[in-house]
């Protein structure tokens, strides 16, 4: 019997398997891009013969004031490639600070991905090209040779909300194999996010594992949780199917995620070995996610012992009305009474949010209410998420 | 203190967060794309206004002869998209059976992504974007209001490989509170593919969810391995960091990946309460998995009493050498005397394996062993794949 498949049908398979894999083999000439130097440039390359302007935006370039309805902010820099006799068109950049950074091409003045780099993530409703320049603190976005963590997106039900809803925890190395008890973060995310955004450009599991292995932060699981209280999961992972997202999400800050948050930590503390008291509870969030932990730990006032609020919104809007918002100042006085080992506040200089910040921090003075504040430069950006984050966790629990 | 913000700044929380989000919002008209239409015809629009030409090509569409170096196949289909006098391009389809796609655009020669479409599924060294028209088969691939499973990426050490690797489990509904013990399904991916396989364009999660719901699937566990042993994790997941990844890896065929399975069941059942014997073990997989999945289940000839062959490939090259595929047909006919209850094959019709899977069922028939053959429409393509594990699952562990 001939059975024996050759080589030369063993290569077949590289090539034929899926229905469009070939396509992207034999379609182009390979392309790298991008293409981090040894001088920690990145050179990006496109190719596009018959396309009149190529740029790139993204956040390695320098920011640019861009006129917005709201005022103006620092948006994300744009840069021309050039074109060579190919229509290969390219582009290098400065020598980058380690990070992690996102970016898109603009062909012809329409953005467009980059055909050539298979890492992408999703932020609310775009997909970005991303890559990492490391030899810094973008090491720890990095997966190392360290002992992982688990990550499991898991649905808890939410009587509160009368629904069943996604979540994404991260256990710590060894978890699964101990009987140890431990303490844990609830991360929250920002407007239009969801139970993906941390795990996703947050690099959460890769901080953590890194942080661990370092002895920089204690073992600790990390509770990611949709904040969206219209949706039962991120877009694509509920029954509403693959629709397009949207930023604009009804029911996001009316007060209805605070109210609802004890059927997290419920699901949480009978799920999972950890010690269920306010010396193990840390609460943290960005944006819409500092505004949900600053009120979540101040509507439950004696139940977290850590709150980190990373570029927060401070102030419901005046037209909710809800009891979670509701004697701001009270409550917030009662928390400071009950105590609270770490209440750290971090803010880019040129956050449109700065202002609210500043009034924010003269209110906790006046309450005699201690904060750690730390300002750093930049907007509102995953860049800085990234870093309150990595400087929250190892004040942690210790 | 003037601290509430108002609607607009509220608003502005919208479009500002992230770096680069408010470009997508800002930078073009709303374009959909892909759009399902009621009569399951889909729009695809593309806004190119300076191009010359934009195909869109994707497994919807009627396949083409493809001429390869390895001989004919049938390769995706490719279809011209209308431009209107705005330079928005579109294409409608013919009615689709309901079904998982994928699709690319291709611009003046180039392949390029949706830029309108979030869902995107990275198959090996590509990434396609992908939609799905319901209310047929597909309605299993879909998140539905039914009790979900959790899935789960951890790391396991494997000391057959000296290596730590990663892997992707799904536990049933009811898994983490229940004390009951569970069957495994280990399911094996595709040269080129990894860990992530099966969960993403395999959709098994949804798969398993729905037919657990419906009551024609036993709760069970699946396992989803990394059959690339040179790798750790997929690309983008192990300490390589972002590398382009490629089809072409070493050591993916040569026994090492069979001969150190026992350490994937051996952290399963170490780790997960399940019940530890032959009848509560399945193993399948697709094409290099199948191959996998022929090989353990012959190696390990008393362990397995399901096993699924889809679309598989079935011969180790000549130049091989390992004691894995030492005394095929006496391991075969060993396998075969200690009792198989189920030996499932799948395979397309038109699928380039398809010879090679006729002359391995002989092999079987010689032998006395007896078989289950679906033969299906089509090649070598997660179409088919998805369909065998709907029909798989079913039959595994009554």
């Amino acid at each position: 019997m001939k059975l024996r498949l050759t080589l030369l049908a063993l290569l077949a398979l590289f090539v034929i398997i899926g229905a469009n894999a070939q396509q992207a083999l034999w379609g182009a000439a390979p392309i790298v891009s991008p293409q981090v130097n040894a001088d920690k440039t990145v050179t990006f390359r496109f190719m596009a013969p018959q396309a009149d302007s190529v740029f790139i935006t993204g956040d390695f370039l320098p920011t640019t004031k861009m006129k917005t309805p709201f005022g103006d902010y620092d948006g994300p820099g744009k840069a021309l490639l050039t074109k060579d006799e190919n229509g290969l068109w390219s582009f290098t950049s400065e020598p980058l600070q380690s990070d992690l950074y996102s970016y898109s091409f603009i062909v012809d003045g329409r953005n467009t991905c980059d055909p050539n780099n298979v890492y992408k993530i999703r932020d609310v409703a775009s997909v970005f090209d991303v890559f990492i320049v490391g030899g810094g603190k973008a090491d720890l976005y990095s997966v190392n040779d360290v002992p992982h963590g688990t990550v499991a997106r898991r649905w808890y039900d939410s009587p509160g909300n009368n629904m069943s809803r996604r979540i994404t925890i991260y256990t710590p190395p060894g978890y699964e194999n101990s009987k140890a008890k431990y303490p844990v973060l609830y991360l929250l995310h920002g407007m239009g996010g969801d139970e993906e955004a941390w795990i996703a450009l947050g690099r959460t599991s890769q901080i953590l594992d890194n942080l661990i292995a370092q002895g920089k932060a204690e073992p600790m699981i990390v509770v990611m949780t949709n904040g969206n209280v219209s949706q039962q999961a991120a877009p694509g992972e509920s029954p509403k199917g693959l629709y397009k997202p949207t930023m604009q999400l009804p029911n996001t800050m009316d007060g209805k995620f605070e109210e609802t948050f004890v059927d997290v930590i419920r699901f949480i503390e009978n799920n999972y070995r950890v010690t269920a008291d306010k010396s193990n509870r840390a609460i943290a969030g960005l944006s819409m996610g500092g505004f949900h932990s600053l009120h979540i730990s101040r509507y439950y006032p004696n139940t977290f012992d850590y709150v980190g609020l990373f570029s927060a919104a401070i102030m419901p809007n005046e037209q909710v009305s809800s009891k979670v918002y509701a004697n701001f100042d009270e409550t917030l006085k009662t928390q400071k009474e009950n105590g609270c080992k770490l209440y750290w506040i971090g803010m880019g200089k040129t956050d449109f949010l700065y202002k609210s910040g500043v009034e924010y921090r003269s209110k906790l003075d006046s309450l005699g209410m201690k904060y750690t504040y730390v300002e750093s430069e930049g907007g509102h950006v995953w860049r800085n998420w990234r870093d309150y984050l990595s400087e929250f966790v190892p004040l942690l629990f210790n």
